[in-house]
């Protein structure tokens, strides 16, 4: 496995690899890598002649006061792992390589950007599509592999790939859990044990949401004031947003039907968590 | 020469071509066809094995009461000079194939739009900077040609072609003139005979400033009161603005050095008119 920081150096190892009428598949990632990241490794290895991990802790799409520099950073675990599960290529650039003095340029979609976490951390996918576009463009990959577990982030990238006419095919794996059902994350390491054990609650919530949907329950506002009730009742945390939306527009619903996001964002001390699952009715 | 309106069809094209190690030349245009633009599609014909040009009105950068609706089109007329230039593959989408039912994406450079006609037109370049990068995506051309007379559009995508990591080659050609100086457009057809006359007096005052700042003046202020005397003296008009710029920053500058760009917008009647030249001191 090679690991690159250069853009002259990916731009020609890819350029011989489309030559060669190889396939590539894609995985971008801020690293700390864990078994969600790697299902999609795996996933990409499966479909693809090869695989390129991307590494790189993307500062604009940081708020301010949030997690930036405390974001835990470890290329040589990473690069273990990433090998492990099947990738040929890690790219992992530093700031100033994506970002030389003077860049302007910005990828924004609008609308499904301004709800859920959008409405939270403004500018933060604005941050994502602009870091993502520009990977898509020096990684040239047929495929590309997300986490279920970012939902919105998903749905924002795979907007901007079909409105910008990127030749791509856009992959969305399942969310990988602990055995509590917790969500994986590598912010999941900033959790102290009392969080930990309580952040099991946020799935349970999930659970206990399509429960009651399962059930017949199509009252939105009911099914999130049992969920809020549990997370409260079951966690020192501060709920930020627990929301049901349209699967398409990610706009609020009153009434379930057709498929919905079942989403939230919970805080744990400074940590904050999301998760989310997918109803039908 | 064949003409597409269908994405799925460009595509289906483009990938052929890419498979076949063929490399693609492509002229952005909005139809309207004149020297300036065949100028274009002959450089791309002498540099590459397939020439592609799109004609498509972009609506997203004509501002509220601008000329979207008025805007000439001729695709006959296009389709036979194009041919004739060294065209294989004329693209002109309709909006709807471009922008469908809820497109929601928009690329944005910074700082390069909002000076010169990027202040008076807000928005415009933003439209400009999305519509090429769809183009791009969906053409994957090598090689890529714009003209000097859009000085700073040609900057503004430059720039994001840098920013983005696009993998082409950006081409910038000689701006082409009528033989009393005008430069070529398509809006010159709506200039009534007194103001086509007038119109001359554009690139009459630019070659004052560069013969001023030949002859050693080196402050900005003169020059450009010089070209207003000039401009409204000899014509009917209403100056937008005439500016000196850094050719990097597109600042306007004080004294003049290195590279400048000298800039012009004037209207005759409804009709914006825009030129500029290079000075170097």
């Amino acid at each position: 496995m090679q690991v690159v920081e250069k853009i002259q150096d990916l731009k020609h190892i890819i350029n011989q690899l489309r030559q060669e009428g190889q396939s590539i598949g894609f995985v971008p990632t801020m690293g700390f890598l864990h078994e969600g990241h790697l299902s999609l490794v795996r996933a990409a290895r499966r479909e693809n002649d090869f695989v390129v991990v991307s590494i790189f802790v993307n500062p604009i799409q940081f708020g301010a006061g949030e997690d930036y520099e405390d974001y835990p950073r470890d290329l040589e675990r990473d690069q273990h792992l990433a090998s492990q599960a099947g990738c040929d290529l890690i790219f992992s650039p530093t700031v100033t390589e994506m970002y030389p003095a003077g860049y302007a340029t910005y990828v924004e979609v609008e609308q499904l950007t301004d709800t859920l976490c959008g409405s939270h951390r403004p500018g933060h996918f604005r941050g994502v599509t602009t870091v993502v576009a520009k990977l898509f463009n020096l990684v040239m990959p047929h495929r590309v592999y997300f986490g279920q577990k970012d939902a919105q982030q998903a749905l924002v990238l795979n907007k901007m790939v079909l409105d910008l006419n990127m030749d791509l095919q856009f992959q969305i794996q399942p969310t990988v859990r602990e055995e509590d059902g917790l969500a994986m994350s590598s912010r999941n390491k900033y959790l102290d044990p009392k969080q930990r054990r309580e952040a099991a609650v946020l799935f349970k919530s999930l659970q206990e949401a399509e429960k009651m949907i399962q059930s017949g329950e199509i009252k939105a506002g009911s099914v999130k004031h049992a969920m809020d009730e549990l997370i409260r009742g079951g966690s020192d945390s501060e709920i930020e947003y627990v929301e049901i939306v349209d699967i398409q527009s990610l706009r609020p619903v009153e009434t379930i039907q057709g498929q919905c996001l079942v989403a939230l964002a919970v805080r744990f001390g400074k940590t904050r968590l999301i998760d989310n699952i997918i109803v039908e009715v």
